[in-house]
């Protein structure tokens, strides 16, 4: 298949990290993450995040962020997210069906939930009739693209704190946040409150593979038992450890989320030029959200792939990813300027 | 680390196999299974087993378990297997917490169950009061590493159909059970009266990857919301599909298996010829269950790691892999020699 | 305690109900059912419902609530429910703990939920990334304590129907609504549409005790195994029985809820007398919801006791009950009135 | 139905207990244990127990025992019981479904568990792949009706608080138990170690309701929560407080047991004149175990029901109520030595 903005996860595995795999498959390796690979991936993170935290791989995002959460809830609390959030529209009910918990969102326009709108369902504190609030869960970037600043994540830590919640990030696609803030790691995630990120790694180049991380180790203490559970504790684990220690190594994550963000503002620049199709979100990181014509969507999807994500509006979502190159954003544009000169 | 006989999963990745995941890591492909690839692999897998059965790809073994046991159970069910099986000791609660359902375990001495223990253990049959038994499972072969000959699973299946249960196979290490048997794969699985299967990929030589295959496809009916809701749906699915692809081309599990069941062979032609220890099992696949001395075995898990499966009895686990060499043998059993003469 | 307005639930047990209950109490019966005085009540619901019903007791609504839906829904679905039910707001997350399935709400401004709301909320079907939508709940009469019409539930039926979904009404003040609506049971609930149904009875002078109804027998076949498993299989069952038999028996239920309706409709006739308070919803049952001025609210409680139902606006929700009087109203009125005049 | 030995649950509501139902039934309570007679009742169980103590309600023994298992288990965790225990055989997969555990067995002949057993039963201790063991439950009086010394309960607690596991005991019959040992109940619960009680009342003469003690009350945080939403929270509780006021109240729980301890003790003598007959069991409690041959068995169980407790070897229960008169014994009696003569 040819390149296409459907998703990160259609692209494939970036050379560094194929790389990466081949070197580690020398030999045996204790499995089950107490192999020296392991021990140096973890390590890797450390450097970004400092030493007192814990780190743990998951084979991908739905478990990191479904066993994330359960490590912090009881089956009678409840979550607060935004309804576009992954773990309330793409992620089945593993969350509701691992820890009972029940999902309580707020709307969005723009992918973020702000703080007024957390306080607003912090509801019925201590009545045992009612599920207790325990964890506010947002994505950065979030599922429109869009980046939370680091002001903005502390005022949402600073309402959980207050309410004593535990706060969780799905950074499923965090390096590319990263890149657009130009900040470190560090500085949007622990230094502004999170307890738990999902730290994404299948969707900027790696084959499989999420890593959850703990800032208060406390809070760690049962997620062994929670992963394995889980069923998400893999054997050879040298090969997620691998891949994640060549994508924090020599910037490769950042070198995968500024050329993906780079084309998605690149492809929104050319779109802007067009008047019959309108950007409906902020471009941040590597997504455009935009409006086509719902007449020609058909045959732009045959050049290059897209989901529609909004059918109503005939808003697509197109995506890039570390391997879109400019040409077939060119590919794309023509393609798109051909068919609405056509209508 | 060097050569070990700690488990299959102590070793890396098949040669073939590594090549085709960097074969497939070409342009895009569509996520979750709806690509080229898995189409293919799925083709391959129907060679084998048939064309009407259903095929779908999870991370690793407990997930392809637990979710196969899931799809034809309800909560108030029981499940019956051996005190050894993986299920029972080596999964944490994970067939509990998904299920709900309990395990009725049968003791067991060879790592076999048999059809009278099944029938003893099923009770209070329509009872309200009582969990109600709906599947039995064994594990071929067995922890133990011995293996069911066709007719010792037809028999299971005979009882399973005769009080309404299904029947599932643990098949982490099939391919180790077919050369064995010397049998197609479909021999001792669908046309011995199997209904599920997990067919086993990471032990014979992949990263990662198991497959359910489904041999009454109403069964499966609502497997892609199981798998998806139990975590274990890949969005880059060809990269598992590119591995079962190449481990049944080309006999490539065949020759691996046969590799990992020859060693055993050889290491316990090696290990009789020794008065001081005792082979415990029969040796059909790829493990070796030995008793040794108590006191040398620290040192002689300095020389190649195993395990100590039974502390009271001092009983170890040798493990071999698609991976293991003759020479690692004539190390090991030279280093035995030596501590068992020192003692 | 005084009379109070506080909830149907604070009342006691209708003295008919209670001598059944002793009338009962003679000698030894069969545990869990198997009684001559269960299959007594069983055959009073089919007189009302028609023989080809399935009928099971339970201790309470929130059993029966949650079982039923248990017994209709996997893990991976979805039940949409307005967001004010009660399986929403005061059952804490028994229904994600117990059926693993998310809850969809719609926004209710009078208790009910309409047909395009839930063709609304039913999306990506068929799609394994997203719950699947498979029940649609409703409350009669409603929380806000108005009553659906028996059109408005065929239509709710009908859009249920068309979208392959099952029809469960939480019935836990059915019978204010057949006396609301002047109607037998049968016409608004299975003549209607509805699949399964809590028919309540502790609200309507039982001491405990709830009744599971379904209309299509085949979806009760599980039942058994789910309420035991569900904890809410009695022992001594003759005494759930016996109140739904004496309940159902010379229309103890009809005068019953005759009676907890009129007061309601005395009381909001008394209220709309006073322009300083504003009735919010149709009296339809036996509930009156006004706004008060806060003011006065706690004054007023002191009287007799009655829930602040929305804290924001005031609104309060007086309950009546099978043994609210005349009296209580008139000295609930005139103690509202002295607190209004000193404002 | 005539007396029968079939269960003390076959028997009904005790006078005094009935009388109480009667006496709370005046007026409003608020609901859900916010009234005075529940304030009143757990001031009962204090003066039992000590102050320092949690008490709750619920409806059933199964519900009692599962809640209090979930107050202090993870889902990853095991429970060590007999195979004969109740929570075990018969209350279906309620505790698997609702805590997640697994019930680790140990072979009873008795019904009792021992310290080395226990012990046996704790492997793999912090090891990520195994369930962990967090709970002894032990029933008091065993389902064959004999009764733990204090010191079997002392060194049973010992092993529990060597391992760090909490110590639960089903006390579902648990008046029995104290008369048999003449003691107070203090004595061979709390003061014996244990840190949690389901303490029995339908089986000693009350109509529902059942209660969950904490003897340490750091683990009762959750309880109301947990109860909620396992469906065990009865809204007019003032009617199961009520009954174990009563039954607390004027040694009505001694008297019903020492009668139905008595009965059986008298049962058991005449039995014991029989040759062809054999009792099994230390008769400590209220069941009496007795080998009957199979062939007059339907035609005793018309004069009065019984359990045939084990098909194979023809072991029947006869369990004694606080109803149990000396004429059903004698009748029961002649009928057996008449049916005996004809064989």
């Amino acid at each position: 298949m040819n390149h296409s903005f459907g998703s990160d996860n259609y692209s494939g595995v970036h050379p560094k990290i194929m790389e990466a795999l081949t070197r580690v498959n020398e030999g045996h390796a204790t499995s089950y993450g107490g192999d020296e690979y392991t021990a140096k991936a973890i390590e890797k993170f450390k450097e970004y995040f400092g030493n007192d935290i814990d780190v743990f791989f998951a084979y991908n995002g739905t478990g990191a962020n479904v066993l994330g959460l359960a490590s912090v809830t009881k089956s009678f609390n409840s979550i607060i997210c935004s309804d576009l959030a992954h773990i309330h529209v793409d992620e089945s009910t593993a969350s509701e069906k691992f820890t009972g918990c029940r999902q309580i969102t707020v709307a969005t326009i723009d992918g973020k939930i702000y703080p007024h709108q957390i306080e607003d369902r912090i509801q019925r504190v201590n009545d045992q009739h009612h599920p207790q609030v325990k964890v506010v869960s947002i994505s950065q970037p979030t599922e429109y693209g869009t980046v939370y600043s680091p002001e903005e994540i502390s005022r949402i830590s600073k309402v959980a704190r207050n309410h004593n919640l535990y706060f969780h990030m799905d950074g499923s696609r965090i390096s590319n946040a990263a890149v657009s803030l130009n900040k470190n790691f560090r500085e949007f995630t622990r230094d502004a409150g999170v307890d738990i990120l999902s730290f994404g790694g299948t969707k900027n180049g790696m084959m499989f593979g999420e890593a959850i991380i703990f800032f208060r180790q406390q809070l760690s203490e049962d997620f062994p038992y929670i992963r394995k559970q889980g069923m998400q504790l893999h054997s050879k684990m040298r090969f997620i450890a691998a891949q994640f220690d060549a994508l924090l190594s020599d910037d490769c994550w950042k070198r995968n989320a500024m050329h993906s963000n780079g084309m998605a503002a690149r492809l929104a620049e050319e779109l802007r030029k067009i008047p019959q199709v309108t950007i409906t979100q902020s471009v941040d990181a590597n997504a455009v959200f935009v409006i086509i014509p719902a007449a020609i969507i058909p045959a732009l999807q045959q050049e290059q792939f897209f989901y529609v994500w909004t059918e109503k509006t005939s808003e697509a979502r197109l995506m890039c990813s570390f391997d879109t190159r400019p040409e077939y954003i060119e590919k794309f544009v023509k393609k798109l300027r051909e068919l609405l000169g056509r209508l």
